[in-house]
């Protein structure tokens, strides 16, 4: 592409704007994956990625797309005429879905609008009705990266406590792990998934499975057919910072210093950092008198807003017109939302004035598309954020 | 690592030293993999990648090791209860005859001795022996990484033919792609199987699948459950130069810049040089009075040669002396040439000079290691070096 | 420094924000440099960089900050005992003069405000007071990085030739080149001094003198001594693409690729860009009811903006206040305007977002620090960004 | 310049092989030069790169190459009509001198045949004679690039001291720092003149004076005109790690780099490390039989082996054959030693199987254009080198 003057404005939620120290930490020769060079690294990032997933349990990290991590909780977990437990929180907890059908598990789908995250309610009342367990997992979208909702975890938990059900607990944390509180063990979450590509701040090819004890031992005795994925294969070389497979060394490299970056910032600060951007940007929304998505405060996500465009109006002719005069890329509506929302990512690698550069593409982006709206959205945020230094209390916690 | 003067020789049979054009081809920041930039990479090596298999079929790219598009090639043509015929070429081999195992295949498998490829008329006769076809596939490792053993694949093709059986042609190719010639087309393969980290001169996290008309027929009829590996699912985006999920960006900036760097090159030169290297390095092995594990001149590699150690000394430990003293890392022996062998990769961005450095890393560490052999290995290599201008006559054409 | 999520705001007046593109092609193996493979580079660069300069004639490239740049201009053509005409444009301008008084350089230094550019009359004036001719030099600052304020140097080339006189035309471009529109030949200038690290987007190092024939003709009779600098010894070697000593290769290369992202862009886009940045920035400065320094709006600079403290405040606790909350850095006041101005730079590598970011910075940074303005500077800015295309008229012209 | 294969071995005497980790380090954005950051940076350059040249005095450090430190020395303490005493030791030699002679410096040049250092002896004669102290300064080159022949400078501090003469002694260690010992203090040198793209594995474009509080002294009384390289002008603002006008920031990243990469190798194992890759060369030379110009054992250098090839034969086509053949560029021989010699670089970042990967080169390009030489030259090479983990009695010491 040719040159335009500057830099691009990659505002998509995912992946996200890779920190140059990343870049130049993967920019370096491979090495051999048998050497001593090598255990040490692995070592370091096994153990390292651990508190970012909030786990002293193991973590499977795998050289695929996150795709390929929910697939890996799937095939580890649960066998074919398995029923599972899930919700249409949007859309890729209906490609989740999908995925686990074609694996012949039995999925009950409990139907949502897009706009609300995973009721809690309904998880107990859907488990006390399976008396005889059947449902061998709850499958949940932590953050919904289409609609920027975020189902509460803690409550999906308490819920399975209350009903007493022994269920395993899946959550999909793509688009929130290292920019959105969370906590593996502290939640009694089973299998975490999680991706390189959003709050890692490293470019796409790795992705996760934080496991505890008790679905290792599911993985044990399920005899669904898995070589890639399977858990066991991998846990006896990580224990000496090895792989069954040749890994993707570089993105290794690039995982050891997200994860210094992270500890450095703290991740008190990051969560913090996230929050207090999202409100900003849903103060921008508002001034604009547009509708942001997520229907209930306490589910904001605070990677991604998703904005609806007034009826009439066409949020891919925005994004088209934002991304040629602005040389912004931001998130499309997908599946039923095609057209209609465009999605604002404010996640990774991110700061004050990234963000007030974002929201004034946005806010031209809106006038030069002629998308009825009002002027001070990004005024709007800069009084939130000269006003504040980081504290933001979030409703959901 | 603490520095210690000089760049590492990374001479194991892959990873292999990654340029620094492609290198710094992946050292940029992540775009949009939905966006218009992307797709022209998409559409770019999508298509460019092609005339490296031989073949004008569809290519498969996924973010995932090696070891991934070996599942992939089984899951997508292959059900639970099929039969296969395989041959024990070595661990490569073994190990994805387990692989297929875990996926309830029923595997033939020709036992062998570790020093030859394929036999192809024990193919032959199998296949006439199979008079019900119930042989749904041959699967072949061209070129066994751990033994430095090429199978001739155009005569497993002619032997198929000659049966008349039906079975389709797998073939992995991991460590010979780009380094050894290869032609999908000609070859009348159906399934070849690729992986980034070899001849292809980038780090590791993408492989391949080349798939024939038949095969793509076959996956269409199968029904293993799959997702990630499905290659009706990447057929229809990657059309458009689009993936159906987040690709591994930054590794396809570099794949694009491998493929620009082997057409400058030229195949044929490429195959010519890696040809002439595996060629000065036996001179330098029969030197030294050693002996070469491949047993059959007509299937040395070109991109490695194991190196048989004297009875009672330990491969292992003479690779631990020229790590620690020359700083090169070289291939061990692997399950039951443990501590027998040791290889020496001699694929990827590679040059006389290079070669000559690692011939000396062995030479010297032979002597240093107390393992019996003559000098005037790295001088008989040198001579033909010196001698010959590129042109190589191979054996097995 | 430890990590603090998202990327620097490097918005001094330079040096600037270097494109990935850049830093990509500098990262990479030092060359031989008496080799083919530098000639061809080094050809490349010579012939390339002329059309910036707006120049056919020769163009020296120095391993050198700009200031060397400065000193070789004064060597190659003056005498100690030469007497010049200079203007007190601004601090870098009296700086330039005390370089020339080093050498023993008489200067005729034009007292000036620092609000205000090179007065032609002044120039007519004082040249045809000169009727022997002991004037040797007009040195004339184009851009004033330390007040943003532009010196017309077509109506300084005019005065000149109005009045008759033979001084050479010396023009100091450091801050310009590449960013304002600047044409060596057309105007008559006979040396032009610019640096890397402003409008050329590369890291500092190298320095430049664009060489009229007039000029060269004077430093072939110049006796002051000097060797590095020399002109003549430069001359000979670049003809081959060479130099008479070890160039700063890996900033050739940057140059190279500097060069081929402004000839992509279009010269004269890159300058209608610059144009555009700068009287966004002017109008959000007005709209914040702050004073711009330049007084004469046909001198405004279009790669900074120097704007002026409301008395009682200070201009450096305003700048701590923006690099600590909002991690950018703002040029400070120079010598007699430190503490009393702040300097934005909005040249090189730069586009509306990033100049959206930049006015957040300042306008936040205005409220955080407690100085008196108006709200809305950034809506006005936006507001005239959205409504224009690119297409500005520039006073100057 | 089209693919072709593997690394090109660069093995000129310098610029050398910049390490990954140095590239890396510099290929990062640019910062602000008068910001916090840069000041921790700068100060530790300033004060890192002191144990590199054996000192606790200050090191003035230029953006410029090494011929501009060779200015620097010269414009700082010395004023037109001085006398000095220098000595043709070989190509550079003769390029100072004449720098001297274009600032008016009176040169006594003792005549010499470039295959000698300075004679200590001539020295104190000179010396003795010179009764009214009319020399003002001692000018060695410490390592001579065009000959490969050290001059041995504590015994001219020697005879210095015995004649009791008051002059200065300037040294050019541009091809020796970092690569054989040297020791600024204990030496008693005044000025150590030195350049980034040697021993220091940076690419070209820093140089460095290294000043003693005689030569401090002596600057500050001195009157020859000069900015740029003046030392006290940089005196000041180094105090505080910061700098009288722009840095090249980028290279004191690198410097920062190749600091710490010298500490952690360690001087004495880095020193040890040259003088053994230089012994392993000369062997290898004497093994073809071929003449090292160098003509004094005591006097050999450690970073590069100029040899000379039989009558009628010529260096140059024996280069420009090893560059097409076995992509490998030698330093030539300069001047009035043009075609006669060939120069091995073996210093910077480099280790035991990159010298045999060289050592290869030149003993198959000596063959391919058909120089007459024995072969065996790597051998004799190779048979040291593993004989010896790393100690070097070295003849100077």
């Amino acid at each position: 592409m040719a040159h335009r003057g500057g830099r691009h404005f990659l505002q998509i939620p995912g992946p996200t704007n890779v920190p140059d120290r990343i870049l130049r930490a993967m920019d370096r020769p491979t090495i051999d994956h048998r050497g001593p060079e090598f255990q040490k690294l692995g070592q370091e990032v096994l153990e390292g990625i651990k508190p970012i997933f909030g786990t002293t349990q193991p973590v499977i990290i795998y050289p695929a797309s996150g795709t390929g991590a929910w697939e890996a909780a799937i095939v580890n977990t649960l066998t074919p005429g398995d029923k599972v437990l899930m919700f249409e929180t949007g859309h890729f907890a209906t490609l989740w879905r999908t995925l686990a059908q074609k694996f012949g598990i039995e999925t009950e789908f409990v139907p949502g609008d897009w706009r609300h995250g995973v009721d809690a309610g309904v998880v107990e009342a859907k488990l006390r009705e399976d008396r005889d367990h059947a449902i061998k997992a709850v499958m949940v979208v932590h953050n919904e990266t289409s609609t920027g909702v975020t189902s509460r975890v803690p409550l999906v938990r308490q819920a399975i406590d209350r009903a007493g059900h022994p269920a395993l607990l899946l959550v999909d944390t793509i688009s929130s792990l290292g920019s959105i509180d969370y906590r593996h063990d502290e939640w009694g979450v089973d299998v975490t998934v999680a991706g390189s590509q959003k709050g890692l701040m490293l470019p796409p090819g790795l992705s996760f499975n934080a496991v505890s004890e008790k679905a290792m031992a599911a993985s044990r005795d399920n005899r669904m057919p898995r070589s890639y994925w399977d858990w066991q294969d991998m846990l006896k070389p990580n224990q000496n910072g090895f792989f069954p497979y040749t890994p993707a060394t570089n993105l290794l490299y690039g995982l050891r210093e997200a994860v210094a970056m992270l500890m450095e910032e703290g991740m008190t600060n990051v969560f913090a950092r996230h929050d207090r951007h999202a409100e900003a940007t849903r103060r921008a929304v508002r001034a604009w008198g547009l509708e942001i998505l997520c229907a209930e405060p306490a589910e904001y996500s605070s990677a991604l807003t998703a904005v609806m465009v007034p009826n009439g109006h066409n949020a891919d002719e925005l994004r088209r017109v934002i991304l040629d005069r602005f040389d912004m890329s931001l998130g499309a509506g997908l599946a039923k939302l095609a057209g209609k929302v465009f999605r604002i990512g404010h996640l990774g690698d991110f700061n004050d004035l990234s963000l007030a550069g974002t929201l004034a593409g946005v806010e031209m982006g809106l006038s030069v598309a002629g998308i009825p709206h009002r002027s001070g959205g990004l005024d709007a945020a800069m009084r939130y954020l000269e006003g504040n230094g980081g504290e933001v209390k979030k409703a959901a916690e």
